[in-house]
């Protein structure tokens, strides 16, 4: 029998890495969370032992380490860049490189009105997310969101849907509709001087706004619109994937007790929920992907 | 032998409830985690399986969802107070109930400047919290925060301090501070129509302005100037209970790459934390308690 | 206004530990996860950020490893009361050490027939605990379960039980109980040299047996026999406190679908769940504490 | 501006489910999680807000509940098949269900020397896993383990590995691996009737019993002998993915307190870690995929 070892890859996972950047006494902090893959040569270490072309996973974090003191970067697609190129440059053996970073945000704390210069309190758990795979020839950049949760109690829809044998479900004119939105985008060109932050910022508010003012009949026309807004609003962003979890918050029956119960008190204990997922591309798709 | 039954209680856990008020087209939405322990009269369930004085926690859940309904409560504590004195008033064999209320906070999405009025986003993991135990003579009423983030990158030294064989910590004027604290107050009155939202939004406010801004030498010190803080500045609050961690975020060793490292890059990964806990107490503590 | 410092005290929590002990070729481990905590006097600490009587949480960290590699012990009480004794002897400023210890199980992964002498495999997600508080003058010392998940799919029943307004749970001869234990006891004598690790298998056997045997009329029912087997047949126990949460998992209505479901399909998404705690001390308990 | 939907899906996820099934008074009991998606023609839905080809994901949550009651398979692959064969029978409108099943597993717990026939203890937190994708053309079947935990103490080397400029680790004859190992494998011929549950543990055998005795020189070396050893051993398998996680249990350095550690005590506190994937397949790999 032979044995055929098919794609493979190694690296390191979860590097938790919180950089100050001192501007006089006004603090920054990126509080990151870095994984890094290698696909490359790597044969002879599987099926022989032979670690000649394995960089240790630890090396991949000193590397990590000394790249966010030398690059003190103010949007996590520059440091993911950085890292990007450091492996490339300098292993041969590596034919791409994978940078996934998670950022948790913090705001200032406010004392009176005024933001303290050094002190901060963490955000929601909502992530601003960077991945950027890598060859030598050709890079995909991607940037977006994760787990940004979010409520509508009103003008949220469901009718006139595909019923079967077993389906009980009645179409409703106004339901909640709780979610958990992922959000991921990549650029028409994909420059490293592209303005991520601003950009990402403006993807964010479309995507919220959307949300909040969509008058949706499912979860999907929800997602198409929130989709179509950013492609809309942000010519520079060519593709964007959404994922919008339907969070089962049932209405709760309080008939057996003699009350109404007008999508006033609904039970949050359901752990399973819907999930309605889609790619909206923009049709003059042509320069996708090259730096 | 003869065995005797100690302290016992029973109850139900983390019933999840969204309750949303309707202000005409204006909606209000509170999202809770509700526990409820009673204890009473139930040797003979124990050692009889005798269940004539056991009302089920399933009926627990049912009436958590009934007096959600029955009363749109502004404050966790009111609806809490409400669930006390359900049970206590109409369940002869129930000598205590204890009632734990935690609070998820959401914020209105705003649509250009304007918050929308049915459509929310989940603020950052911190929980507002209450915590009442009463029996028909007495209540405890606790109000409280847990899970509140925050970081400080100056003004935090710890030196000359204790040091034994196995101390390798060398003191430092200048430490990074990451935090997460839980607090939990009484009040020197505990009356069923205190401004307690008013009061839980004051003492926040004070916690965390007294964090982004003293001078600590250690966590204590700095633990002791919030609850002092607190203490001065609410005279309805007769004590405080504070708990910080102390996260372990170590500065990176870069000198073997060659590089200073001056509070700029911080390891996160380590999930072991220091801990510091206390309650400050006002001296003219007459009162506390009974309502 | 005068402030008091109530309570406080201060420690290190989860610090991760894994010990490997060479019998020969022969290797045991230990995975441990600790946390201790002092109290003593620290007043001026909190007061006055005076940090002489505060030996550094990183110390508490180093006094593990170094107590873990000069005492292979085997049983985690044993290991418990060094680090006791430890900061109690070299301490004047602590009056108290209160020590948790939290041990992940892992057992030999079997070749062939055979169990191998150096590779294990976790076991389940049960943890042994034991947690030692200690002044100079006494020491309380439990031993103990966490989270043993355990589940009886017949002969458990709940009938007769007290009814409101807001029952609408139905008795029920044949119901499934899904439960998480937790246990911790007491011994009639605290001495450093008790079979710890024999008592805590009988205990748990003697738990999981009359779990697995009793014919239960409630949750509380159940707690109180496993409790009572364990002061029956393991007379160096003083006291156990148990818990048991009741699970609930929701036998599915399939009755639209014109299918009958007798303790067949069961849903379990909610995340809610009732609790029973109670605590059974033997009469006899004269000596109770100390060592 | 014109948008095109790319790849779209819905369904829904973590739909928690227990099948109790009862042979005679020896009960049987799968604990699964289950979660489906739909690919089809969904555009009207997204673009439109037309709902008539969505079946609701509250009715796939009923359909699992029904054939959990209808069909008490065995493994749970023949339970994903009979979702498949369900939602492709009834719906011209989905071109492609995914099932995904993930099943806790519960051992029965004995009393004296004899298993009890409906009393359960659960497993430890590795998960049986089934993966299925079919269209009306085509079906991919995966089995597979996830979070199986494991530990090597001994002969585990790392060596003669690639050094670069921020390489600090130095190379070791003896060290720890501590690991979590996911694996997905799939059939040379998918066939329905393929005893699932007899390849499943003997694939856990083997990869448990390969991970217990290989003499490794790297997590790429041990993956690769235990993924040989699965296609060696079980000729049914084609193909094996299987990914390894490095977990960095750090040997504490005790010199500065006087003391040698020859990998006796380790910090197991570190949160990230390395990962190796790689699939490896049998040459002859003609029939893979279709029913």
């Amino acid at each position: 029998m032979t044995i055929t070892l098919e794609q493979n890859n190694y690296g390191e996972s979860h590097v938790g890495l919180l950089r100050v950047m001192h501007r006089g006494s006004f603090h920054e902090v990126k509080d990151l969370d870095v994984s890094v893959r290698f696909d490359g040569d790597f044969e002879a270490a599987h099926s022989k032992g032979d670690n000649r072309n394995i960089l240790p996973s630890d090396t991949v974090k000193n590397t990590v380490h000394v790249l966010a003191r030398q690059y003190p970067a103010e949007a996590i697609e520059e440091f993911a860049l950085h890292i990007i190129e450091h492996f490339l440059t300098y292993n041969d053996q590596i034919s791409k490189v994978n940078v996934s970073v998670r950022e948790r945000l913090w705001s200032r704390i406010p004392v009176g009105d005024k933001p303290q210069a050094t002190a901060f309190i963490a955000n929601a758990s909502e992530k601003r997310t960077a991945q950027i795979q890598a060859t030598r020839e050709r890079m995909v950049l991607q940037s977006g969101i994760e787990d940004l949760t979010a409520m509508r109690t009103t003008s949220f829809s469901f009718e006139d849907f595909r019923r079967d044998p077993y389906t009980t479900l009645t179409g409703t004119r106004e339901r909640i509709f709780a979610t958990s939105i992922s959000a991921a985008w990549i650029y028409e060109i994909s420059e490293p001087d592209l303005p991520f932050s601003t950009m990402w910022h403006s993807a964010r508010k479309t995507l919220l706004e959307t949300f909040a003012a969509h008058e949706s009949r499912s979860p999907q026309h929800m997602l198409y619109a929130m989709g179509q807004a950013v492609l809309d609003n942000l010519e520079a962003i060519a593709e964007i994937r959404l994922a919008l979890t339907d969070n089962h918050y049932a209405l709760v029956d309080l008939k057996p007790f003699g009350m109404e119960n007008e999508n006033e008190v609904f039970s949050t204990a359901d752990a399973s929920h819907g999930i309605v997922e889609a790619t909206l591309r923009r049709e003059n798709d042509h320069h996708r992907g090259g730096v």
